[in-house]
């Protein structure tokens, strides 16, 4: 399985986009920049969706669905988003088409060009507050807490299987509020969901803050972030809360009668993650060897193997296994038995070794004998010999030291990797080392602008609760007031 | 709530329209045809989601997901494919906006014209199949049971909310075989499954059969289908599961290795219900005081309502109710208990009877003293006064009631509904009179459209384990050996 496989480091970039084909995540299409996710990725991806999706439960927000299709007209409507949103899409112009009647071949109709263009969304404020205008009249009516999972279009020039594609899936939350306050409660709320998703859930530690300026979502007044390291020094920005006051408000007339029978504009957040998450999580904890998943998000927690040589054997290692996997289906624990008599044991190991299974267990003849089974762990590569009897508690345990030791070496891997300087010597040395750098910055545009055209580093996040102390910004020696992160980024 | 309500009796379709709005389930959106479904409808839907895709993965199948734009050159491939349904598409030609130098305005780039238009999926056969080329080459590679859960866009000329609109929401599953056995079993298995959906969470009784040739899905050999029956007598194809033969394979030339090393093209299958569904389940139970919900799909199955003076009194039920609601909840029964002060008792009744919610519970200041609670059906509009002590079982008891009551009065009216006629005098009158009509026709394509230019009515199926008799069309008076089922469709 791990042959041909391309190690980290001899070249990053490559072992990745293996590792996510040879790991049946997924794959490149027909069409270009769109890929298919394929049923081991899409159930990593199920994982992820059912526990945001209870987080978002649990904070009192509902699901909805609005439609695919933007009228070209609405990204006109709010200045700032136009800019950032309604350039790369994807565009229709026409609704039929029909056979040539000279070559039989399938054609457009021009008869049926579209009176105004429907742009596939790339994201959907602009139809929800279009919509949320015949939502909303009173205080009563607020707060709209919604969120939608669907699929959006950007239509990207250089493209990367989930970290990076045409159409992606996510999802989109937009809520309305009636005081600003409540809305940037709301996405700092948010905010906190997806840095408690990330770490107890993917085991990816992340920095929670804010973006500068130019960094921002196109319409947002401020746009809250978590971003993760990876394995190779480079920043990947996870998830993203934005505030965007009244903006969309302003611009799809959405007002609101208050207690007093004042009429004031609504308050706006949206906020969202997608498949990119995906991206992360490949990343962050994978080696050499294939995939490495934490626990809570692995399709299958247990590969059971049996070593065999006929058929009486296979039988009597069958009842011992059924038994140990019952116990463990009890536990709530996912367990593949593969009895396959197609594959060899070896092929096997090599197979779920490969899509990072957290615990793999053998049995075979002597195992019946001494009443024990070999157990494995994907993410260290050790084994053990354990007695059969209680394995379901020993598994259940170690189910959780996993996703507890991914998580700590991330974190390790990260706190090795962030570095404070005070030169810009150090500053481009360490960029160029890679991992995340806290430096000065002068708070202006230009000397971002500047940083990163000499570094490719930009601004990944001003930390919530960052220590203010006087300093002077790395690149133009003026005033500053804190340290900001850099890094070069996905 | 229900004022302004159009009746069933006045104007059916009306009815259906303002029902839909009313109960907000969803609302027609700034995109022609195309919806937006609001947090409550879309709460039911995903209830039908999550127990049809635990059926799904029941029977062995996996989710996965595939792109939305499809190459305009994949609908050439295959014949009858083609005829059905690259007409009526939508369909992508430039990837790119740009501001108008003039104007400023936001315009299409005609920079940015793509090579080949992409067309937004109507259906996914053609893409999946030239995917599975790719993941097939030996029988150890089949079967392929997969399922994907999307939106996709049929230009329709005449739209309804949820029962036809230019988008919906589907799931759409895409099986690949090694023998023609097996693929026909597949297409049985999932007719099963949707009859069983149909019957045991809609409550809404379905014929199986096949369709006849001029009413199959575009590709297929054979299409199976369920079929309902709405209040007005028209009938409503609920779902349908295909099975394609070896069309789609030849088309993209999808072969395998068998046992004895021979090449051979796949079997396929495929299958899918829709957001249509919504339209079904709305239509088969609701009433002139508004929905009317079976409680399996309930998002809220029991509404708990207050009446209090003042804030002690709200207190003491409070008390009562937080205990009967965690009951509740321990049973795994999803409770809504009202208590804000904003709206008026009598508006909350209105409210959730409109919704359709199964139960509804009032307690107040006197219940106290009794120890009693107000307990109302949503189906039967009938009130009792229950014990407070012990309420949770007949709660629990009375939603099992409900469910099968719902089911057993659609199947009355079905059954009500159904007549066998021999003469085409009586055929007309039962035609026009709605409900299924049970008639023998003479198997050819010509009968069957001169028919539907006659009485709007189709064949809404031939049902499985169909009786042989010997008759004679209701039309031509050629000979038949058996009776199909005819009505006007939705």
């Amino acid at each position: 399985m791990a042959k041909n496989f391309t190690t980290r480091e001899k070249n990053y970039s490559q072992w990745y986009n293996e590792l996510v084909v040879k790991a049946d995540l997924a794959e490149t299409s027909a069409v270009r920049g769109c890929m298919v996710i394929k049923p081991y990725g899409y159930a990593i991806w199920e994982k992820m969706q059912a526990a945001l999706d209870k987080m978002f439960k649990d904070t009192g927000h509902q699901n909805a669905y609005f439609p695919l299709f933007i009228p070209k007209s609405f990204f006109n409507k709010e200045a700032s988003h136009v800019e950032g949103f309604a350039k790369e899409c994807a565009v229709v112009t026409h609704y039929r088409l029909k056979n040539d009647p000279e070559t039989g071949e399938i054609v457009v109709d021009e008869d049926a060009k579209l009176e105004e263009e429907l742009i596939i969304r790339p994201t959907s404020e602009t139809i929800i507050w279009d919509t949320y205008r015949k939502w909303i009249q009173s205080y009563r009516d607020l707060p709209i807490l919604v969120n939608q999972w669907a699929n959006v279009v950007r239509w990207e020039m250089r493209t990367r299987m989930f970290l990076r594609t045409t159409e992606f899936l996510w999802q989109e939350g937009h809520t309305a509020h009636s005081t600003q306050a409540e809305a940037v409660e709301e996405t700092r709320k948010i905010l906190d969901v997806y840095s408690t998703f990330a770490e107890n859930w993917m085991a990816v530690p992340v920095l929670k803050g804010l973006k500068s300026e130019s960094e921002k979502f196109a319409g947002a007044i401020d746009t809250y972030c978590i971003e993760a390291l990876m394995q190779d020094g480079k920043a990947l920005q996870a998830g993203t809360s934005h505030f965007l006051g009244q903006n969309f408000a302003k611009a799809f007339d959405v007002k609101y009668v208050t207690k007093e029978n004042k009429q004031e504009y609504v308050w706006a957040t949206s906020w969202g993650v997608s498949t990119r998450l995906m991206g992360a999580l490949i990343m962050a904890h994978s080696d050499d060897h294939g995939l490495v998943l934490p626990p809570k998000l692995a399709p299958i927690q247990v590969a059971i193997i049996p070593i065999f040589k006929n058929e009486e054997q296979l039988a009597a290692i069958s009842e011992k296994v059924n038994v140990v996997k019952a116990k463990l289906e009890a536990k709530g624990i996912s367990v593949k038995y593969d009895d396959r008599d197609t594959q060899k044991p070896g092929w096997k190991f090599a197979e779920y070794e490969f899509k990072g299974v957290p615990l793999r267990i053998a049995i075979g003849p002597r195992d019946l004998e001494n009443g024990t089974v070999e157990l494995a762990r994907r993410d260290t590569l050790t084994k053990e010999i354990v007695n059969i009897e209680g394995v379901d508690d020993v598994i259940e345990n170690l189910l959780n030291e996993i996703q507890e030791c991914l998580y700590k070496k991330a974190l390790a891997f990260r706190e090795e990797k962030t570095h404070t300087v005070d030169t810009w010597e150090e500053f481009e040395a360490k960029i160029k080392e890679g991992g995340f750098v806290m430096a000065h910055w002068d708070g202006t545009k230009e000397t971002e602008q500047m940083i990163k055209t000499k570094t490719k580093a930009t601004i990944r996040t001003i930390p919530l609760n960052n220590p203010q102390e006087d300093g002077k910004c790395i690149l133009s020696g003026n005033p500053s007031k804190e340290r900001v992160v850099f890094a070069k980024a996905y």
